[in-house]
């Protein structure tokens, strides 16, 4: 008796033995497939797999890619990489969900072709091998069509004829016209793998933080979204896109907090924005001061025009004042004396939040509710989310949220704001967040860069997770940033905006240089805005607001600084200097009117020091020939320089710039400086 | 509509919530769970898992496993490695496939104790917290059985007493109670996962090779199994326990190959073993000159009694003169002229052996007939097959026999012969074999065996890949061995013997340092037994015979040493000394009569020239305290040292002895010299 049944084979000929191939370890695959890995519509997906039979016979290894719901897969040959690795591009065209699958099968007329050449060059008697090899271009013929299958049947006959003379079959045309063919023989198909295609705003894209209450011109007036609105002509300056709103609704009154965190609220106090829920409303509802939805809606379209997308915030939590507390009690744990539980985590305590149970026994209702809230803001115009804390929320309900959500909207892109364990954060991208927040606003030596930027823009991290650089918050004033001066504000700003293509900044206290902690030893802003109402002087003379300008323009007019995946560190000897290039990625079909040259940066990381050191290029990751020589021009700081070979040397003051940011490209006759 | 199915979560209560826990990355998972992980009975599995939750809580982590087929799942807490990964092992005390699997959940009861000595700390207010902990008590109680429920419940009214004094709660009887309890919450359980449990054989085997026509006495005589029978007493001195015979099948006449792999033979030529099949039958016959299977039998028994095993070339291809090849000619490959394809690698050609086509329409009586084969020669108390060039074979061949030979005779042990690429080598032991040759052959330089070895040890490739080192083989006569002279032999035997706890070596013309080969470049030895008789003269005087029967006594006296995955590699200051330890991992539970202690090896890999430096252990991997001090035996070449600190000198003469292997005990008050 025997019942064989190998993992994945082809079941064309039930009486057939199973397939001699092998398909193992594709990639991208996210926890053994459970998850899509992260695509772009337009980009390619890079897919890799070992593939292999016993023996020495030559494989035939073939990608095939479907947008998920479609029938019919669309097919490409993967190229050999060596050690029994194969590798193929596919480009997601639409939004949305796609399937992958890799299939492999031995090839008999390479195999064939293959031992030919060795016994022709060895002297051997071929005749009946040419003979062997006639039968299988016959058999070949019949797969295809039109010139192929005539070209084909002509060659298999010629090498039937006695007196044929084997070299003809080494010619290129030849090895072209019996490569690839169709193989009658059984096939291993992988498991079928997915990935989800965002669009290209999921992997690029620069944002701003601002608080629209402290937007108001007038010194002590509670902004309001008309205020946003005539603050989008800075931002849209600035060469940002998606501007970022801490939550817009009621605020409670109920254990409001007072300024910079005070336990109790003088009654000219704003609380705090996360606090939400009051007598106007919910999470569905506008702050009264802010104005109206209409006003809302108004903002939206203001910043549509100027290429801006406003994200809102996603904060899954209650003030003691928001309409669900009454409406719907079963949604809040209660403690033994009946009173509801309000945010801890002991010994902090949070009594203006109340968390919602996702474990409640209406979990049902309340999941509802929370999708509802998220179409309610879709309908108003918005399409990126920044998801507050999702990390204190059931995993369980991001992973049905999401997709969803992206069910009806594929377009809609969410930012998880967890600043927790390594593996919790990389949970909340594999099931569904676009984008992540990370620790890099802590990552502040070269080696530590170095080696988080590594493990961030290679697989398997790359596939599932997408960082977001922020170098401040309004939660986060590091240490750094306190005591490092305006220089360090210029280094953190020129890192986050270059070293992924995702980044933001929370203004203006970032370009206005804010750095006092509520105490030392705090992480928190003094007087900050989370508390109260502030009013900025946008045109101070020692804003950043030029350098964040340049840092955009560049990062909208190169299309290197757009992808994360080809970052290379290169070897510096000063461990104060950092150098890193970025390139478009090969199979990158469309980059607009931007330039497609690698971008070389440096960085000094010291902002007190000149700091001076050789740089030894990795000529290859920038595509340029070193003995032809190559010329960089700087567009941070003007300039352009021609450079012969790998080494190369580079001085900067923390004074004049923070770095150069080379536009590198072969050079040419005349060209350089 | 909600529809709400995580990937695997408890079915418990479809109205409530999917759990809050997630578990991932579960090891040992071989090809994300397709194969079973390789395990020994009475030696401990270590199983790993990602487990967390949202929020802060804690988690309740629980190992569960069972024969396979077993209903009921035996249990055990896992522990808290850091950054989320957890860690529990279980001991197989049956032969066959176990599966076992990572259940979490949220322990209310320990979240709440952590979160009441931060409030106590903090001198908060606890008394409501109080009665919530009463209540989980009285909850968990109900859970449990026995005097653990009369303490919860004592507990619990205590709790609730006024004035009750909270600081109870954290002396160690408090704590030790309230961990690791029943907890109500819903629970997240990974997919199953399979280890097969080998007997310990599977992990430590000393093989010795011999061509049983060698093995007369008398010059020009054919050795017979009698003469074998004779042999092994030699064997057994030396200390092995697995007797491995190249195949003892009639062989070939047609093509049969002459001495030094002459195309043709001479009348008086023998032929190649591996050309199997004659007049007198095939697989299942032996060869009339070596005698009858009752003299085979008698080979099994005495070589039983001895505590040697006997071990089958399991080598599937046919000479022309296979009875295969008149009665089942379908089994073979044809080319368009009506011969039958002889085994090629093109252009070398090997006519005296026709492959199996294992892709043949009659498959399945073929892979049947190739089955049988193997279980009869179990019948004939053979219990180990080395099998020939496994990876010219289908793999879904070996996927098939293996699981269906083991179904029956779960202590049969499979060694893949396979010198082949990397990936080729992992998929045979993948799926099912059960040790398998290595590069170690060719790997001679301290960076390249360190490489190889922690590629080796350590995950995932030890959870699925047992090596078996073998310096020499009849078809490998390395470089090194050439030109290296005895000492090169003795260090080659020094390595394989300690690096690796499955070994092996093809004597005697290992132990007689036999170092010709056929022609210069070759890796064939000349007059070698392939294609011949031989006679060996076992006393020679420099023999390494006794240095082998050392070497096999302090690895069977040594329990470290039959264990690979603790093989530690320390620093010394001399790229020509190597140095490494190993020692009995945690949880194995019985080592015989065999030593404990952890062992020491350095080898001078130069076999030209003394060798010094200075050796820098990891104590820690050592077990002992550098202050303390600590002793070291030297078992190969006597002496005994009292070292301290981690730092020591060491000096090594090849014409002396190719390396220290010491047994490291802790310093006792008097010992050391």
């Amino acid at each position: 008796m025997l019942t064989v049944r190998p993992a994945a084979s082809s079941r064309a000929a039930t009486a057939a033995a199973p397939s001699r191939t092998v398909v193992e370890d594709v990639r991208p695959r996210v926890d053994d497939g459970r998850y899509a890995a992260k695509a772009v519509v337009g980009d390619p997906v890079q897919v890799e797999a070992d593939a292999f039979a016993d023996g020495h016979d030559l494989l035939r290894c073939e990608l095939q890619w479907r947008p998920a719901g479609s029938r019919s897969w669309k097919r490409r040959l993967m190229a050999p990489l060596g050690n029994d690795r194969w590798r193929a591009i596919f480009v997601p065209t639409e939004l949305g969900r796609y399937q992958f699958q890799v299939r492999a099968q031995i090839d008999p007329l390479a195999t064939w072709l293959h031992d030919l050449r060795a016994r022709v060059d060895a002297g051997q008697d071929v005749a009946v091998e040419l003979v062997v090899g006639a039968d299988l271009m016959n058999a070949a013929a019949e797969q295809v069509r039109g010139a192929a299958r005539q070209h084909l049947t002509e060659l298999a006959d010629r090498v039937r004829r006695p007196g044929f003379d084997p070299a003809e079959l080494f010619t290129a045309a030849a090895t072209a016209l019996l490569a690839g063919l169709p193989s009658p023989e059984p096939s291993t198909t992988s498991d079928p793998y997915e990935v989800y295609a965002d669009r290209p705003r999921a992997r690029f894209s620069s944002w701003y933080e601002l608080f629209p209450r402290s937007t108001a011109t007038r010194l002590g007036r509670h902004g309001t979204f008309r205020d946003v609105v005539r603050r989008l002509d800075y931002v849209a300056r600035l060469g940002f896109d998606v501007l970022y709103l801490p939550p817009i609704h009621p605020i409670g009154t109920t254990n409001r907090k007072g300024r910079n965190g005070a336990v109790t609220a003088d009654p000219t106090d704003v609380g705090s924005p996360w606090a939400i829920g009051g007598t106007a409303g919910g999470h569905t509802a506008v702050h009264p001061d802010l104005g109206t939805l209409a006003d809302f809606d108004a903002v939206v379209a203001a910043a549509g025009k100027r290429g801006i997308e406003v994200a809102l915030d996603l904060a899954y939590q209650c003030s003691p004042d928001h309409p669900w507390v009454r409406e719907h009690p079963q949604w809040f744990k209660h403690r033994p004396d009946g009173s509801i539980r309000y945010a801890e985590n002991p010994p902090k305590r949070y009594e203006d939040v109340y968390p919602l149970d996702f474990d409640t026994a209406d979990w049902r209702a309340l999941w509802d509710a929370l999708r509802e809230v998220v179409e309610f803001w879709i309908d108003h115009g918005v399409r990126i989310f920044r998801v507050d804390n999702p990390h204190t929320k059931a995993f369980a309900f991001w992973e049905w949220l999401i997709p969803t959500i992206q069910a009806e909207h594929p377009d809609v892109l969410f930012l998880a704001e967890a600043f927790t364990r390594p593996k919790v954060m990389y949970r909340l991208a594999k099931i569904g967040f676009t984008q992540s927040y990370t620790y890099f606003t802590w990552r502040t030596a070269k080696w530590e860069l170095e080696q988080y930027l590594t493990e961030l823009t290679n697989r398997p991290v790359a596939d599932f997770f997408r960082p977001n650089f922020w170098p401040n918050t309004p939660d986060i004033l590091t240490e750094q940033l306190q005591h490092g001066g305006a220089a360090t504000f210029r280094v953190r700003a020129l890192l986050a905006a270059t070293l992924t293509a995702n980044y933001g900044v929370y203004g203006p206290v970032f370009e206005l240089g804010e750095h006092r902690p509520r105490h030392a030893g705090s992480e928190e802003y003094l007087d900050g805005e989370k508390y109260e109402v502030r009013r900025f002087k946008l045109d101070a003379a020692d804003s950043l607001a030029p350098l964040l300008e340049r840092l955009n323009r560049i990062r909208r007019d190169h299309a290197a600084l757009q992808h994360d995946r080809t970052l290379t560190f290169h070897r510096i000897d000063n461990d104060q200097l950092i150098a890193y290039s970025k390139s478009v990625p090969a199979g990158v079909e469309d980059i607009g009117t931007a330039d497609g040259a690698p971008v070389l940066v440096v960085v000094n990381l010291d902002p007190a020091y000149q700091q001076s050191g050789w740089v030894e290029l990795d000529l290859a990751a920038l595509g340029v020939d070193g003995e032809r020589g190559y010329v960089v021009h700087d567009l941070l700081n003007g300039g352009c320089y021609r450079w012969e070979g790998s080494r190369n040397f580079v001085m900067l003051d923390p004074e004049v710039t923070p770095g150069h940011v080379f536009q590198v490209q072969p050079a040419s006759d005349g060209a350089g400086a």
